[in-house]
């Protein structure tokens, strides 16, 4: 069982409904209020036991900002790659992470991912963070809606794709092209994010079909991670949407 | 004295060297790396004392995530409205907070807007997470390179934008247009981004010139404001690429 907390993440789960929800622990000491209500509501419906505890249930796990409401949950399914390539594709997007060892960017970037309309996110199995529940919490749930996928070999896995008719893209703060300059809007296309300091392994910058960067305006460091794939991830919204419009004209 | 932690930060505050730092304290307990190093050379090369402490002296710091290495350092400088204004702008951008919560978003945003070439930030000095050690952290020491503003009344320096030829864009969820249909160019524009629950207050809202959203492609929540901040201004950033390049052809 893994354990997710955080009023949101919970109702999240409780309404996708897709993952056994064992029980849902809840300190006696906070204030019931809106959400734990429609939390409680929510368990009553779907057969969750709900329990109210006293609040030193709580001190194991008081390295999480858990707002006194934990509940104990199967941990999400991956899915698998043979699966989703099998699925038919058309102007589909993925977004591979390649070392990204901090949850609360993994959790962003889940975020992100689900609400720009990414079919799937594919992380290695290792010298990557895994989805905890840290993860679980800063995605506010998202990790319920996106498939994820778990794989051995990054590079593998995208040999395998572009044999599929997938296209590699790797962000890289070096290369040349600007992220807007590339035509997003008519192929599969896996958009890899590295590392915030090692950036995209070398490996897979080689096997790269695109390589592009965002174009900083200050001389500054870099930027994090998760916001910089929002920035690249809704530009090719952008494409889409502004493509989308002009065929239907 | 405020303090600020984490190996990256403090290197930023030493190179930049605008705020008078008191003292650095290391844990006796904790490797020296050649990001270590680095602060001691800096240090000394700036005057600063470098002390070698035993670790129960971090206790009391315990709740931050601080690597064993604090700086003392004196509060960030924030500029006046007054002065910003009175400099001469062309094409400026600036991003208003109204009623962010969060320090890992206000951090996260502010190295945002720096790597972007925002010209400043604008956080209400109420009902808004103000500059702290983890907002500097986070920021990658962002908060040292990007001028930072704070306001009593949002409203009221709003108003005393557009007085002074500063259009008002505010972003919500709900808006009619979205943010990439509106040409950033040819104007100074500030770009008000709202707390993630409670969005751009109704008083700003009814003022803003423009009203703009991020489509989402997936029926799910909502972006994180970092997130959301970031597909915007980089969007910005594009637009005023792609025209300096038209017109150097």
């Amino acid at each position: 069982m893994d354990i997710i907390y955080g009023k949101n993440a919970i109702t999240e789960a409780l309404e996708v409904n897709t993952r056994k929800i064992n029980k849902i622990i809840i300190s006696k000491s906070i204030h019931v209020d809106g959400k734990i209500q429609k939390i409680k509501e929510l368990a009553q419906r779907n057969g969750v036991i709900f329990q109210f505890v006293a609040k030193e249930k709580f001190t194991q796990y008081n390295e999480l900002n858990h707002q006194g409401i934990i509940a104990f949950i199967s941990p999400i399914e991956y899915m698998d790659l043979d699966e989703f390539l099998s699925q038919k594709h058309n102007n589909a997007s993925v977004v591979m992470l390649d070392g990204i060892e901090d949850s609360y960017n993994l959790g962003s970037i889940i975020r992100t991912c689900t609400c720009a309309g990414v079919d799937a996110i594919i992380i290695p199995s290792r010298r990557n963070v895994q989805v905890d529940s840290i993860v679980e919490k800063v995605s506010a749930g998202a990790v319920n809606h996106i498939p994820i996928i778990k794989v051995n070999s990054p590079t593998g896995a995208l040999k395998k794709m572009q044999d599929t008719n997938w296209w590699v893209i790797a962000a890289e703060a070096n290369a040349k092209d600007n992220y807007y300059d590339v035509d997003y809007t008519d192929m599969n296309f896996v958009l890899v994010m590295g590392a915030e300091h090692a950036g995209v392994s070398q490996s897979i910058m080689k096997m790269s079909d695109f390589q592009i960067k965002i174009p900083l305006l200050r001389n500054f460091n870099s930027l994090n991670v998760s916001n910089a794939l929002s920035a690249i991830i809704f530009e090719t919204v952008r494409q889409k949407m502004c493509k989308d419009l002009k065929t239907k004209r």
